[in-house]
């Protein structure tokens, strides 16, 4: 294990993502995934700018051959190092519709990024936080992004909710798997707006402590890592101070 | 409404399905559905047989054009009538492997049975089940049988569990969304063996109390069936009284 | 055990007591209990004037010597007979109120009928029900009337829920008890506003599919009762269609 | 706010209470609380040894008027300061045993610490705990220690487990109310065995991997402690990677 163990983002956008990499940057070198390179370029940027190393991938983690793709880079990139850090925090198109006006494609679209790319993802990392179990400061990680339709089946959510649902049974079924091994599995509820870009003008009315901060994600994501193999947490959610829950 | 509402019962095997279609074919005609004709044509004359009604229909519940040709055939059967009761009890392939072992393949069968027919299903029943909310002596009724892994995501069980979970989102976001227009949306959590043919030598030295009796999984159903708009049951658990849990 | 088994409800007042007592009135005799004799008269007179058997014994549930001599007066009445069903309904003081504004009387009021009250009404009647478990047409049973309040602890609400929560431990608790003694234990998480003359005002402006029908949720009740041993049910929830959840 | 704001702990015994108690000491004056001076005195000498500051006040938490006197005293030690953290970690008297063998008084003993115990603390520290909503680093915060027996009402457990559904009700309860006013509450549910001297015997045969580390928790709620108000964690797990669950 002479090579520096590394840490992987995947869906890396202008929040969640973002703030997650740059936090784990700051102690390991970083894989940044998302499917438009746009969405990672300027950050690869500004993490190897400011000391960091940080390598963008464009993959589609519902797609196998993407996945296999981008885990050759990886390979080829930090060949025998293993994997300290995996944070899946990819999500596909939302669709809220009306049940009936869902399109088969509309409706599996929740499943293909939430569940499906989220296994497809864990296949890929596991074998490398495997190799981490034994180095490292702290135990393998691997981190998995819910939402609040992790745990209610809204009208007109089914196709984000039952990626989200099918995504925290994954989480459980690799938790119960492979914590014994040494590995952290643990799925974060996000129950409320993050405060990014595109939600900028949503809740204008109400004050910051309205939405949730992705920074403080990333700090709760770094807590859930630093965790000891005495003390694993599995699920934890979050909200703002003025979420109603 | 001249023509008498029917029931639909899709999955129909050797077990719940079958004591189910029985069950529902005391009071309505009935529609049996599963891939195998193997598994109705029996009960399909069985029924008929005893004074009721029953067509048998070959349907792959995942696969949106079997459902189409399947909803054709019934349109053509009981052009009209709505549907009193639609049942999906069909279940995909189970695999239990360790996750770095499962194909793509093997991980998304429960899925696509257990969530995407489910879907399909509910997309193709509801239109029928809406137009029996002013007629039939009990509100229309949509059933999905959940298990144990709808709960709980188990080691070497991400490809069930996924699966049943995301079931339980769907059948929680079409409830809400369809119960206020006066369809009873309910969810069974199965949790044990159930006593069929393919069981017979399991648990063999605990007396019958280990199991539950696909019949009275079947009186459960109907029961749900019966409730009035003033008091619909979404969801509730199944067990023998010797299950540890 | 030659003498007819009877029911027991406590918690009979002019909702979801009263329709339990006379829909196990059909079958069984039936003791009904409630601090406030005005609660039940009426009724005890109308179900034996009907051809059931019914008394009446004032009782408070929380108080362990009120329980005692109300067990006692069954003991002479029934002697020897066997418990087929109770079913406990009793309520506490209803308080809403900051948490800063509680007197400490005040919040444990919810626990103190909801929970000990459970305690020792469950203490009272499972030696009588294990008398019934060969005997009778079905296993006895024990059902606890839970509420939204079951399963969510909301603001101004802490002395309604905490009972609650922790009669639902309590029913969790005896359930994996005795259910292996074949008694089966249940819990109805009634959801939503019950139709009864005190909530005559409520939801004014909406259909009465807007509220729980008493009759209805007795009916749910004795569906649990009939379930064999085989096939038990621990808890279901109740709501109206028009219920939002 | 001049003076220092300060840190109460209840339930102070050899596992997490003093673990918490010496890692917020490293920030704040600290209250311990106990029942026995003997589980507080040593730890107190070592804190005012170590550059900290703390008392130890003999409080039993079940009984309204020992919390009285236990905050008249933290009054005129602390005098006008806020309370930047309350964590109320007691515990009662631990009873495992049959239904029909508890007595009223250990079946209540639960309820009594867990629950009652929790909201006379509640009540007493949430007013200092609003006195430094604007001051301080962090949000003040109010911790609930919570169990396996939080979520699951197991055979023989219907004491414990009644007090803790209970006060996982309260914690949430007063979170709804309290989080909007800028207080952080959180609960903890602690699934497995604390590796502390009473439990040096337990899991002999495992390695330390199964059990939970007292100072990892007490890392967890400082952790919480430090999330800011745009990001609540409501409720995490913590358990062991040995964990079966």
């Amino acid at each position: 294990m002479s090579s520096k163990a590394f840490a992987i983002v995947a869906g890396v956008g202008p929040g969640t993502g973002a703030a997650v990499a740059r936090k784990f940057a700051a102690s390991y070198p970083v894989v940044l995934m998302a499917r438009n390179p746009d969405n990672y370029e300027s950050l690869v940027k500004e993490i190897n700018g400011n000391g960091g190393k940080a390598i963008g991938i464009s993959t589609d983690v519902a797609d196998a051959s993407s996945i296999t793709s981008a885990f050759g880079k990886i390979e080829k990139e930090f060949g025998g190092a293993g994997c300290a850090a995996a944070i899946f925090n990819a999500s596909g198109r939302f669709v809220r519709k009306p049940l009936l006006d869902l399109t088969e494609e509309e409706f599996t679209a929740g499943f293909d990024v939430s569940c499906k790319g989220a296994f497809l993802f864990s296949q890929a990392t596991l074998p490398l936080l495997l190799k981490s179990t034994d180095s490292g400061k702290y135990p393998p990680t691997l981190i998995f992004t819910g939402a609040t339709a992790s745990l209610k089946g809204s009208a007109m959510m089914s196709s984000f909710a039952t990626g989200k649902f099918a995504m925290r049974a994954l989480a459980q079924s690799i938790a119960r798997e492979f914590a014994p091994k040494g590995i952290h599995v643990a799925h974060a509820v996000i129950d409320g707006v993050i405060d990014i870009p595109r939600t900028k003008d949503w809740l204008k009315d109400m004050p910051p402590e309205a939405k949730i901060s992705a920074e403080a994600i990333a700090d709760s994501y770094w807590y859930l890592h630093t965790q000891p193999k005495t003390t694993f947490t599995n699920e934890l959610d979050i909200r703002p101070m003025l979420e109603k829950w």
